[in-house]
C-alpha cells in the first residue's frame, strides 16, 4: 500500500481522541513488521494523565468497531479503555543520540462534507464513521510516519530512532500521559510536525512560535435539592455557587505580563422551577501568552471554583479535560530542518518560524525534552488546504506526503550519526 | 356508562394540560346530548392568555391520538393547537341568578404505577398513555361534572346554570385564558371543588384558605457568540447576564408582610469552553402568602431579569408559564355548601374551611367573579387517597363520586331559585 | 438621696456600653454600704466574651471623666478597659433558693434633646455628656435596683439574693461575658425587667415574648494593593471579595421555619480609582424568629464571608459586635410577678406576656439559668413615655420608680423563703 | 522678574486644578502687558465640559486666597467658580498660519518635602500652600510660556501666534472644556511640551508615543433606606446595586484588539447594620491602549452602572471626573522641533519620540487640531529630576528653563512665516 492509499484508508476510518483503536492497531503491526521494538497501551501512557476521556460507552463502541474491522485482538486488548498510544524504537549500528519524531493520529467529531467539490467524497474515501472526520490532517501525519518508518529502517544509522504515535492531540488531551510515562525522558532531539496551517505548498518552517498555553476544566457541583417553597433552607443551591463562580472567574484581573483569556463556556444546572437545584456543571477554559501566566490563572480559577462551592455547602469535582503549554524551538534543530529541506527539491520556500496562534500539546513533549537537556523543534510543512482546519470540507494536497517523507529521511540521516 | 365507568375511562386516557382533546371532545358531546348550549375552543379561551403551552409537536401527537381514538373531528378542529376549554349553559324556566360550577380536566406528566397494590393497574384502567397519569383526581372531577350535568338537566330550576370545564390547571396555566375571555363575567355564584387533599372520606369543607400566589417564568437570553480567545469582545455573554440575574433574584429582600419565595430552578447556557455563550435559559418561580406580595415580587424579578440582560447587551424574552393567585371564600357560599352537605347522608364531618397550602388557578376565576360583585367558594370533598397527590400510586376512593354528584345537585337546587 | 434624685443623677451622667465607670463605681459603693458582698471587673466578666468594645481612646476618655468626677480609684482600676459589670450577693438567715435580679446600666450614643418640652432639660438633669443619653430607661433600672437593694437588705429572708448590674445591653454586647464567667450558674430564679415599651402606666406583664435572635458582625478583608493599570494581577482585590460576599449573603435562602433577615448595612473599601483596593470593611446583621435559625443563618453568613475572601486571596477578620438570643419565660415566675403586682396597689392592669419584637441580651442569662434547671422571667413595667425608646426626647414617668421597687420587694419576699 | 524668579514664585504658590486663580491672574496681566489680546474665563472654556471640579468650598477658599494675595479683582471675577483657562493671541505682520503653544498651570494635592536635601525648601521657595505642590513641573511650563511670550512679541513674524494656558491637566480634567469652546479650531500647528519624565538634561524628543486613553468616573447610587428587620422590602438597597456593578464591570471581556484595564477603586455605602443602605458611591476607571477601545469600554461600564442601579430601583448619577485620549504626533512637526533643537547649543541629544506610558489630556487638543486638518506634536524636554514626578521631593534642574525658551523661539520663528 503506497502512502496515498495508506492516507486514504486512514482518512476513511477516522477515530476521535483515545478511540484510535483501528489506527493504532495498524501502526503497531506495520512497525513490528519493519523490525521496530514496539510498546503501546499501559507501557507508554499513564492512564490517569489523560484528559477529557470519552464516555465508557463511546470507548466500547469504537473498540467493537475496530474489532469487527479486523483489528488484532491481542493488541486491541492492551489498548482497551483508550490506551491508544504507540512508541516504536529502532537501534542503529553504533552509539549515537536518541532522536525522536512525533506523529498524532486522532480525528475530530465533525460530520464530513458530501458536497460535490469535496475530493474525499468524490474519490470514495470520505469517512465511513458518521460524525467523525480527519479535518486537521492527522491522517497525513500518520501516513507520513509509517512510510518514513519503513524507509529509514533499511538505512544505516547510529544511535536510537524513536517514533511516537500520539493519541488525542485535539483539545490537548493525550501528550501529557506519554510525558508522564517518561517516553521522551531519554530523547536528545525531538522533531514534531504539522501539515498545512497557513503555509503554502512547497514552503517549510524550521520552527513554530505563538503557541498559546491553555487549560480546559469541567466542573461538577453537587448540592442538595429541596422543595423551593416548602423548605428552601433544606437545600444546598448548586446554581448559586455556579453563578458566583462564573461571575468571579470572569472578574479575575487582567495581566500586565501578557494577554490572558477566561471563559465559562457552558453552565447547566437544575431541574424544575420549584426545586432548589442540586447539580450544576460548568465547562470553562483559561489561556495565556505564557505558560506561567496560564498556570497562575488556572490556580486563580480553581480557587474561585473551590470557594464558590464551599460557601454554599456544595461538594465539587474539577476535571482537567485538556491543556497545552507554550514552547520555544531550538535554533539548532530549526537549522537541521531547513538544511534538510534544501536537499529535497520539492521545497522552495524556507522560513525560520511560523506562528501557530493556537494550542498544541506537543509542547508538553517539547518542554520535557528541553528540561532534560535535549533539543526540540516543531516544523510546519505547507500544503494547499481546501478549507480551514476543523472545517467539514477540509482537505490537503497529497503532493506533500512523499516530500514530507523525504524531508524526515534527510533529517534522520543528518541527526543519527 | 355510569359514573364509575366514566371516571375509569377518563383515568385510562389521561391528557396533560392543553392536550385534553379526547376528554374535552367527550365533554362537549355529552353536554350537547343533555341539551346544553356548549361553547369551546376560541369561543371560551383567549389563546394568548394560556401559560406554558406544550410544544407544537406534543400538541400534534395528542391531537392525532384523540382523532385515532374516535374523537369528533369537527369539535377537534375547533380545539386545534390546545384550545381545550369547554363552557356549557342551560337556562332554567324563570329568571334567576347565574350559578357556575368549575371542573378541571387535565392530567400530569407522571408514569403511573404498575405495582400490584395499585388498584387502577389491577382493575385494568391504568393509563394507556405512557408517562401521563391522572394523579390529582381531575378524572373524578370531570366524571362528577358530567354526571351532575346530566341529572340537573332534568330538574326544574330558575336562572342560568353554567358548567366550566377547564384545561391545564396543573402549573396554573389554563384558568386565566378563560377569565380573559369573560366566561365568568356574568356569574353570580361560583362553586369550585377538589377531591381529597388531607380531608378523610365523609368530610367536606365549605371553603378553602391558604392559597399560595405564585408565578413561574421561563426566560431566554440572546447574546452574540464569539471565539473566547480570538475575539472575546465581539461576544455578548448570555451566561454573564444570567448569572447576574440569578444572584440578584435570590438577593431580593425578604418581606415583612409575609413569607415569600424565589427560586431560579433551571439555568442552561453555552455550547463549548472556547465559545462566548450566546444563549441562556432560566426557569424560575416566585411565591408569596398574598397575591399583592407575589405581584410585587414578580415585578422585582422582572426588573432584575430585564436589566441583567441589558447590562450585557443581550435581548431577552420572559414568558409567564404558570401562575396562581390567592382567594378568599365568601361565607354565604360556604354555608350553602355545608347546608347542602347536611342533606346528603354520606357526609358526616363538616368544616368551615380547609387549608390548601398550595397553588390553584381557580383563584383567577374566583377573583374575577368577586370583582364583579359575585360570590365564590372552593370546597374540599374528602376521600381516602392511596398515596399523596402527584404520586405514581395516587388513587381515590370512588365512593365519593356519587355523593359528590348529590352534593352538587343540592347546591344547584338551593342556588338556582 | 431618694430614688428620684438618684435616677436624675444617673440620667445626667449617661455612659455608653462598657464605659459605665461612674455608674458602676457608684453601684459598687452603694451596695457595699448596704452590706452586700460585691464582685466586679474581671471577677464577674470574661473580657474576651464582650462584644463591640469601644475604642481604647473612648474607654480612656470615659475612665478619666469618671475619675475627675470623683470615682473611687481602687474600684475604677479594677474596671479599667471596660470591665464595668457588678454582682452583689447577700445571704439570708436560713437555707433557701438563690434568687437573682438583673439591671442594665448603659446609655446610648444619642444627643439629648434641648427642646422646651423635654423635662430633663427643663428640670436641669439633661445629660452633661455631649452625645450620650439615657434614652432607653436604664437610668431608671439602675435607680430601682439600688433602692431595692437597700430596702431588701433590712428585711429577713432565707436563701441567697443576687443582684446583677450588667453593662452594655444596647446592641447585645455585655450579657454574654457575665454568663461565660458563670455569674448565673447557681441561680434558681432569675427576674429581669424593662420599663416602658408600649405598656401604659399602671400595667405590668408577667413575662415577655417575641424576642428576636440576632447577630451583628464587623468584617475586615485585607488584600494587596497594586497599580490598577501597571500591574493589576499583583493586587488582591478586597472589594471583589466584599461584593461577592454581599450578594451571596443576601441570596441565602428564606427559611420555612420562620422569618429571617440579613443585611449588609455598611460596605467601605478602596482608596483611589487607579489602585486595586486592598481593604474592605463590612458591618452586617442577621436575625431570626428562633435562636436556632439565627445560629444556622450566622453559620451560613460566616461561610460566605470566609470563602468570598479566600477565593480572591484575601485574609479576613470577623468580629461579633453584638448578639441576642430568644427566650421563653417560665409560667411559675410569670405568676410570681403578677401575684406580687396584685399586692402593690399602683398596678391595676395585669398581662400574662407582652411582646418585645426586638432584641435583648438578658436572653443569654435566661437561657443559662434554664439550662441549669432554674426558672426565669422578663417582665415589662408600664410607664408613660414622652417619645419612643432611642429617641432624643425619650423620657419616663418617674411615678413608676417607687412602685417598681415595691414590686421587686414583694417578688423577693415571696421567692426567698 | 527673570525666568528663575518667575518659576520660583509660581512654585511657591501652587494651585490645584481649576483653582489656579493667582497663577492665571498673573498670566493674563503679563500677556496683556506684552500686547497680546487675552481671553479667559467663560470665553475660553465650556464650564460643563470640565471634569472633577473641586468642591464649592475649595474653590471659594482658593479664590479668597488669590484675592488676598493681590490678584486683580476684575480678572478674578471672570474666573470665579473655576474658569481659570487663558488664551492669548498675537497677530503677525503678514498672512500666515495659526501656530499654537500649550502650557499647563496646575499643581498637585501633595505636601511638599521639608527635607534638607529638597532645594525649594533650602532656597526658600517651598510651597506656602499646605498640601499643594508643583510636583510635575507645570510651574516651569508656565514660566517658560510667559518668558517665551514676552520675547516672541518683539520679533517679526507672519500669521497668528496663539498661547494656550490650560488649567487642571492632572487627572485629565481641563483640556476638554477648552476644546469644546473651540480654542484650537483655527490652529494649523500645535506644539505641546513636558519637562522631565525620563529624558536627561540636554536631550529632547520631537514627539511622544504610548499615550494611554483613560476615563475616570464617580458614581452615586440613591435608593431608599428602611429598617432591615422591620420592613426590608420597603428599602431600595444601594449596596446590592453597587456590588452587582462592581462584579460585572470587572467581568467585562478582555479585548483582542489591545490591553484594557478596569478598576472600581472605591466603594462606600450604608450607615448601620440594621438599616437597608440607601446610598453608595463608587470611583472607578477604565483604560485602553487605543482611544476607540477605551470609548467602547466606557460605554460598557456605563451600561453596567445604569442597569445595576435600575434593577434594584435606584437612581444614579455618573460623573466623568477625568479623561485622556491617545494621540499620534505628526512627523512634520517632530522634525520642526528637532531642527529647532539643533540650533540651540544646549541640546545635544535628539530623539524622534519618547514613550509617555501615562495619560495626558493635551491629547484632546491634539486630536481636535488633527480632525480639522492641522498638525501636532508633543515634545519632551529632558531635565534632571530630584525625585519621580508626583513625589514630595520632585524638583527640576532650572538650567532647562532658558534653553526651553530658546527652543520655542526657534520653533515659532520657523513656523510663523
Amino acid at each position: 500500500m503506497d502512502i496515498f492509499e495508506l492516507r486514504r484508508d486512514l482518512h476513511a476510518h477516522p477515530e476521535v481522541g483515545f478511540t484510535e483503536f483501528r489506527t493504532a492497531n495498524r501502526v503497531v503491526r506495520e512497525l513490528q513488521s519493519y523490525g521496530y521494538s514496539v510498546a503501546y497501551g499501559i507501557d507508554v501512557m499513564v492512564p490517569e494523565s489523560r484528559r477529557g476521556l470519552p464516555s465508557a460507552d463511546q470507548l466500547t463502541r469504537a473498540y467493537q468497531r475496530a474489532k469487527e474491522d479486523g483489528a488484532d485482538e491481542t493488541i486491541l486488548r492492551a489498548m482497551d479503555g483508550g490506551l491508544t498510544g504507540v512508541v516504536a524504537t529502532l537501534k542503529g549500528r553504533g552509539d549515537g543520540p536518541t532522536v525522536a519524531f512525533r506523529f498524532d493520529m486522532d480525528a475530530l467529531p465533525i460530520m464530513e462534507s458530501q458536497e460535490s467539490t469535496h475530493l474525499p467524497h468524490i474519490n470514495g474515501f470520505r469517512s465511513v464513521h458518521d460524525g467523525e472526520m480527519h479535518a486537521c490532517g492527522h491522517d497525513g501525519h500518520t501516513a507520513i510516519g509509517l512510510t518514513f518508518a519503513k524507509m529509514i529502517a533499511s538505512q544505516p544509522f547510529n544511535g536510537t530512532l524513536k517514533l511516537i504515535f500520539q493519541p488525542a492531540e485535539e483539545g490537548g488531551r493525550g501528550a501529557k500521559s506519554m510525558v508522564d510515562k517518561g517516553v521522551v525522558d531519554d530523547v536528545d532531539k525531538l522533531f514534531c510536525f504539522h501539515l498545512g496551517l497557513d503555509l503554502p505548498l512547497h514552503a517549510v518552517s524550521g520552527g513554530t512560535n505563538e503557541f498559546l498555553a491553555s487549560t480546559k476544566l469541567e466542573v461538577h457541583y453537587q448540592g442538595v435539592s429541596a422543595h423551593a417553597a416548602a423548605a428552601p433552607e433544606k437545600g444546598r443551591n448548586a446554581l448559586l455557587g455556579a453563578a458566583t463562580a462564573l461571575l468571579n472567574i470572569h472578574a479575575l484581573p487582567r495581566f500586565s505580563s501578557g494577554a490572558t483569556r477566561v471563559n465559562v463556556g457552558v453552565l447547566e444546572g437544575g431541574t424544575a422551577p420549584n426545586i432548589i437545584p442540586d447539580k450544576a456543571k460548568m465547562v470553562l477554559e483559561c489561556r495565556a501568552e505564557t505558560y506561567e501566566d496560564n498556570l497562575d490563572l488556572e490556580q486563580r480559577v480553581r480557587a474561585i471554583l473551590e470557594h464558590s462551592a464551599l460557601m454554599h455547602g456544595l461538594t465539587y469535582q474539577i476535571e482537567n479535560i485538556g491543556e497545552a503549554a507554550t514552547a520555544v524551538c531550538d535554533p539548532e534543530l530549526k537549522e537541521v530542518v531547513l538544511e534538510a529541506a534544501k536537499s529535497v527539491p520539492f521545497f522552495t520556500d524556507y522560513q525560520d518560524e511560523h506562528p501557530l496562534g493556537a494550542s498544541e500539546d506537543a509542547t508538553f513533549l517539547m518542554r520535557r525534552v528541553q528540561e532534560r537537556g535535549g533539543k526540540v523543534t516543531y516544523s510546519i510543512l505547507g500544503t494547499t488546504i481546501a478549507a480551514p482546519h476543523h472545517n467539514p470540507k477540509f482537505d490537503i494536497d497529497e503532493e506533500i506526503l512523499p516530500a514530507a517523507v523525504d524531508l524526515l529521511l534527510q533529517i534522520a540521516i543528518q541527526s543519527l550519526k
